[in-house]
């Protein structure tokens, strides 16, 4: 008997294959959250570009005001204020000092902004500083947080949200990034009609064009609609063929099991080599993905069972895009929490469970997971759940309470 | 001295105020993941809508078999196949059986299916079954999934990746959503210049607005960016009644510590009832940070600091904008880790500290959370981080090794 490979297995062995995208666009900063850079990201400027202060206050120079108290507070002059967006014209002498906004420019010969709760005004120009200051006290020194030439992003890092400030701040307004991954989703079976149209006894809506171009989306792959192919031979060879010409990763879902008419791994095998990576999974849902390489592209056959095509797809297909965008593994999706029941298992076999969570997640285990099972696995439990578990294989279920990671699907 | 509220009671103070949006729109499905819902979705059909099989084998009647094994199978005559995306014609009698696929519909008359592996067909019309069978197995009734008019997702939802497969599975095509929160986003500042803009000495970029807008849009909502206002009290009054008779949530950053040039609070009071909410907050960063309201649009005064703006607007801005369009709060975005050294805090105020992931989620606190120390807080921080952990503000500090939830930045 075959070694039957797990899914972990499974994709290491599809990750071997992937030949990342060198296609690039430039985008604007709004446009890049989710997308994979494609050059690093380097300090252009010094920032701050000047010394600036992070108090309200008075410049001064430090050694004017060692040893003031308020008992004998240093007699300072006060010789000017400084506009938010200019650098001062004037110079800060021995015994002097001028006002400073927070994030406004330092004048030249200060070397320490005192806070304005430690000054006292009685009248003229006279200050009094009731608190020694020492050299740098609440100043932000040209180049404190970036340097010029400093890496701050490298190739490949996913943009996020909080990413866009970070590129303003560098005044960067347009962002290389990898193109798309083009990825063809095909459906096949003789008793699917898409979503739009009416059903006529005995056929079925095709549930996984639209719910893989989902995944395929906010994995920053194109989704490349193919629709639904018939269960023949012939037509399955020719929709792969074209795929595999203009995509950069192909996802049939559909006539993977061992029916009479299911002629994907005969169609998958034929379009080059090295052919068939594996057919047959060990996990439940799942079990009937195989997967091919042709040309240097990923052809992967999911199941036609929508849930099982849905996690195979998210579990397989989504590292895969992103792979192809150069980005590593996407972060922790993952809270801990406590099983609310018993939950069999079939050993030999991971299984993957969809659940709910509750509870707050102030402390470990806090939350608690509760098993969804449904009859046949329909693709709504998606919707009614928060995440999924996954089972080990050769692990006979778990009890109640235990502490399992629970991946949170987004 | 005043009570300063933690940002907790700002925010359950700010939700108070919050009149949700009920302007919609339909959209088709493959546009509405991060969306949420302007009605209840249910089901307009039973799904399956016909019996069907749930593996590939023999449709039987299961009192055929009983007491079928290997030394003793049930004889049965094949009387048809099942083609995939049909109704039967034939129906099966007593001591007959026909071949269905999986997903495929089961005849009239037949109440089991045997799975393949336990049928041999010896020659001619004749199957003999070696296991028995009893009434229902590997059948999937129609409405067991769904039955018409049960509500599968709750109006008020946000739509996830999973669910377009639940749209599909209804055989929906057109989702109605409720219509995006349009969000005023205003910088001001003298010193501000906008990022395609070169700098003169003084001068430095409007880092808040395209950082704030992109995460007004990550939460749901539609950035309309206003600009740089000049931080005078007449043109920031004109711009935020512009902005409170033509948006549904008004952010500005910049102008709301006490130095000379900060009109913010009384522009914010100027535009109607019941004006201000609260002006301070005992949080670091994020301690300037105000709010007010009129005509019932919130007005939120956010820090000029990059870094403090992005933390109070994620924690503030982002739950509002979800609670404008009438959806819960978002799902948990946490994971739990052991900090990697002492960290110290204010006592007094909360902390946000920005903090760096490292390790495996497999077992509770096996993630270990590094806080990141900046001198000034730069935005750049965010590029840098993983998630940020709170402290709250009657805790001295924590030790190395403590667990902490890290809320995921994404």
């Amino acid at each position: 008997m075959l070694h039957v490979l797990t899914i972990d297995e499974a994709l290491s062995r599809l990750l071997r294959h992937v030949r990342p995208i060198v296609r690039q666009e430039i985008l604007p900063i709004d446009q890049c959250v989710g997308r994979v850079l494609a050059l690093a990201i380097k300090s252009t400027v010094d920032v701050p570009g000047f010394v600036r202060s992070s108090v309200d206050g008075l410049a001064v120079r430090a050694s004017d005001t060692f040893g003031a108290s308020d008992s004998l507070p240093a007699m300072l002059s006060h010789v000017g204020t400084v506009q938010m967006g200019q650098i001062p014209a004037f110079a800060i002498g021995p015994g002097e000092c001028a006002s400073v906004p927070t994030g406004g420019a330092i004048p030249e010969g200060a070397d320490a902004m005192v806070m304005i709760e430690h000054v006292e005004q009685p009248g003229g120009t006279l200050c009094l500083v009731n608190r020694a200051a020492a050299p740098g006290d609440h100043l932000v020194r040209r180049g404190d947080d970036l340097q010029t030439g400093q890496t701050i992003l490298p190739a490949g890092h996913r943009v996020r949200t909080g990413d866009i400030g970070t590129f303003a701040a560098l005044a960067l307004d347009r962002i290389p990034v990898i193109a798309k991954p083009r990825v063809a989703i095909l459906s096949t079976g003789d008793e699917l009609v898409p979503v739009g149209q009416t059903l006529l006894p005995g056929q079925v809506h095709d549930i996984n064009s639209p719910a893989l171009a989902a995944l395929v989306r906010q994995a920053g792959g194109e989704a490349n609609l193919r629709g639904i192919i018939p269960d023949q031979l012939d037509r399955l060879d020719l929709a792969l063929k074209k795929a595999v010409s203009d995509c950069d990763l192909v996802l049939v879902s559909g006539g993977s099991s061992v029916g009479e008419k299911d002629h994907l791994q005969a169609a998958i095998a034929a379009q080059g080599q090295p052919g068939i990576l594996f057919h047959g999974l060990a996990v439940k849902p799942g079990k009937p993905t195989l997967a091919g390489v042709a040309d240097g592209r990923i052809l992967l056959g999911l199941p036609g069972h929508p849930l099982a095509a849905w996690f195979m797809a998210y579990l397989l297909a989504r590292p895969l895009i992103l792979a192809l965008q150069g980005a590593p593994p996407a972060g922790p999706d993952i809270v801990i929490a406590r099983t609310t029941s018993r939950i069999p298992s079939n050993t030999g076999r991971e299984s993957i469970l969809p659940v709910r969570l509750a509870g707050q997640p102030d402390e470990p285990g806090s939350y608690s997971a509760e098993p969804i099972f449904t009859k046949s696995g329909l693709i709504t439990v998606l919707s009614k759940c928060d995440g999924f578990i996954r089972i080990e294989r050769d692990r006979e279920g778990l009890e109640a309470g235990t502490l399992v990671a629970v991946h949170l699907l987004r």
